[in-house]
């Protein structure tokens, strides 16, 4: 009796395990839509699956940025969704029963931080751990690019460190791929879906997306100045033009070229960073979303900062992200004030560059 | 007397030197504008400079490529203008007394090898060493950037190796200088035209060039498969578009960005540097230039040929750039049979990268 009771109880004791996916930086001067930068700010799964439990779906509950607004329904919520698709994707069609996911976020939503690929990346994890599905993280990031077709983002998060990706193109796969519209990978659920809606969802393509990790020098930190307003994504898209010339194009090609490399150099080369920061693609455009912009991005240099190696757009904005090996506080500073004088409240965030990316622990 | 005899013996007695410079390509798929390859095929000047010989302006002389078509007039040939040019720029009016220069040639002439850019930067260490100015390495590179305002050739060519380079923009030095016409820094001599003709020509401002020498793995060798049949640059270049779509734009910042990380990694991935090396800048506009490149690019791969790592225009072309760990000899066999297909014929060269750049040597 004893020993079966043990048996038992060991058997329906809850399994625990934590999902960490970092934030995300992207564009990095000009990069745009090429490079991701995994940051150490954290959105955080707290996992329970509790067979002993009542609930049959997920509850969910949240901390941190964004509590309020983070959806509790596991089928309109982001990271449940992805969850369950890449378990559709398995053959499991339902979650399992008993699971709760307590989410710390600090990762501030809409601000060009990544909170949205973070989610997805958590979701994918999450998936993966709960159908024990042991998939590899090229796979897991297959799952990851049928969801977000930008892979800058989610891949840094998935891989961390300094990234440059991009999706395949022109192959078979490819074409089939995106033959498949989002909304029916992750269907927006009507109010009264139930369980049956969404199933069967299409498998990704093996290896959809190319990536390589850059070098980053120990000595650049980053430093994140977040205004408090939302800018979203889809507008700072719509803020780009449709052709670029040709000047503009070689100009970004070739300070990108220059910039993966010396930012992997140590000693870091400020002057050559600060100029290889420089861009003609999308932050000339979104000057007038981002009030002081074209004044932060020219008036805070390495002349004005000793220690300054570069600043730009973090994503679509709003955040600024500067690159400096030393005099953080009075770069946030002078940032902050330049805001200040738009009557822009912000934040600093001092941070690191993570090459670890997401991690999935168990208790 | 003896000793006076042997101090003038040793004073007159001629110098001499040599002057080594590589071709280059620039582009390597993605890259259009932006990088530049240092290769083992070589400018060499043989130089010497006797006071006592009857000859006031420099004597040259030509074997190998491009021999018959060379200019042999000091003021209209590209290598000793290049020359005048830094002597100029020193204070220096005019050439040495009595210099001679053999020049013997490897790099043909309009194929996308570099072969003017050799001559540039031939002629600026020429300069600097008839000067005795003892010129940084990027302060001869502020000159040859005033003669050549495309970076990409010249850069690798005197700095060796694999790089990135840019002109700086936007600077107040930067504006000074393209205030001045090409044609006042290296003016067309009249037929009529002495020696007074185009002197105090404008000094370059400093540094005015940004490059960075990437990695390179040691297993990478370099094929060049040269046609019989040259493409001007100012062709190749007219045949391109003023305004390009941004998924193209984003399509070449994605490779690149991945391409100079990807041929520095030791071994080489060939299936990313093969998807890396993918361009929509030049190559689909510079088709109808070169017979046969699109069958070229689109049906030799690493699935035919193990060991191919990607395949690509060198420069404007027609030399077709194919970089392989082995299988060299099979993968030149099938790119010569199909120009072969266009009746066209061509060479192979197997070359390697240049770490050392250009060098003179004294004897």
């Amino acid at each position: 009796m004893a020993s079966s009771s043990a048996a038992t109880s060991s058997s329906s004791s809850p399994r625990r395990f934590t999902i960490k996916v970092p934030c995300t930086s992207s564009n990095i001067g000009p990069g745009f839509d090429v490079v991701g930068l995994s940051l150490s700010l954290y959105l955080t799964l707290k996992v329970t699956v509790d067979a002993n439990a009542s609930n049959a779906l997920p509850t969910l509950s949240y901390t941190g940025e964004g509590a309020s607004e983070a959806p509790l329904d596991p089928y309109k919520n982001l990271t449940t969704r992805c969850a369950l698709y890449v378990l559709r994707c398995a053959g499991v069609n339902s979650f399992p029963h008993g699971v709760d996911i307590k989410v710390n976020n600090e990762v501030p939503f809409g601000r060009g931080l990544g909170s949205s690929g973070a989610a997805v990346i958590a979701g994918i994890l999450l998936g993966d751990a709960l159908g024990s599905l042991k998939l590899s993280r090229a796979r897991l990031l297959d799952h990851a690019l049928m969801i977000e077709r930008h892979p800058d983002n989610v891949t840094a998060a998935l891989m961390g460190g300094f990234v440059g990706s991009y999706l395949l193109d022109l192959s078979p796969e490819d074409v089939q791929r995106k033959a498949v519209p989002l909304s029916e990978v992750l269907p927006e659920y009507p109010s009264d879906a139930g369980e049956e809606w969404g199933r069967d969802p299409p498998s990704p393509p093996q290896g959809i997306g190319h990536f390589i990790k850059f070098g980053w020098a120990k000595e650049i930190k980053v430093i994140a100045i977040i205004p408090q307003f939302e800018v979203s994504t889809a507008k700072a898209r719509s803020a780009l033009p449709d052709t670029y010339k040709k000047e503009d194009l070689i100009f970004n090609l070739q300070r990108l070229a220059v910039l993966t490399t010396a930012l992997a150099r140590s000693p870091p080369d400020s002057y050559l960073i600060f100029q290889a920061m420089q861009d003609r693609v999308h932050q000339p455009y979104r000057k007038h979303l981002i009030p002081g912009l074209p004044r932060i991005l020219s008036s805070v240099t390495p002349q004005s900062h000793p220690g300054l190696l570069g600043i730009c757009l973090s994503g679509a904005g709003p955040t600024i992200l500067a690159l400096a090996t030393e005099n953080q506080e009075s770069i946030a500073k002078t940032i902050v004030e330049e805001f200040a004088k738009e009557d822009i409240k912000c934040r600093s965030e001092f941070l690191v560059v993570t090459e670890e990316g997401a991690v999935v622990t168990e208790e």
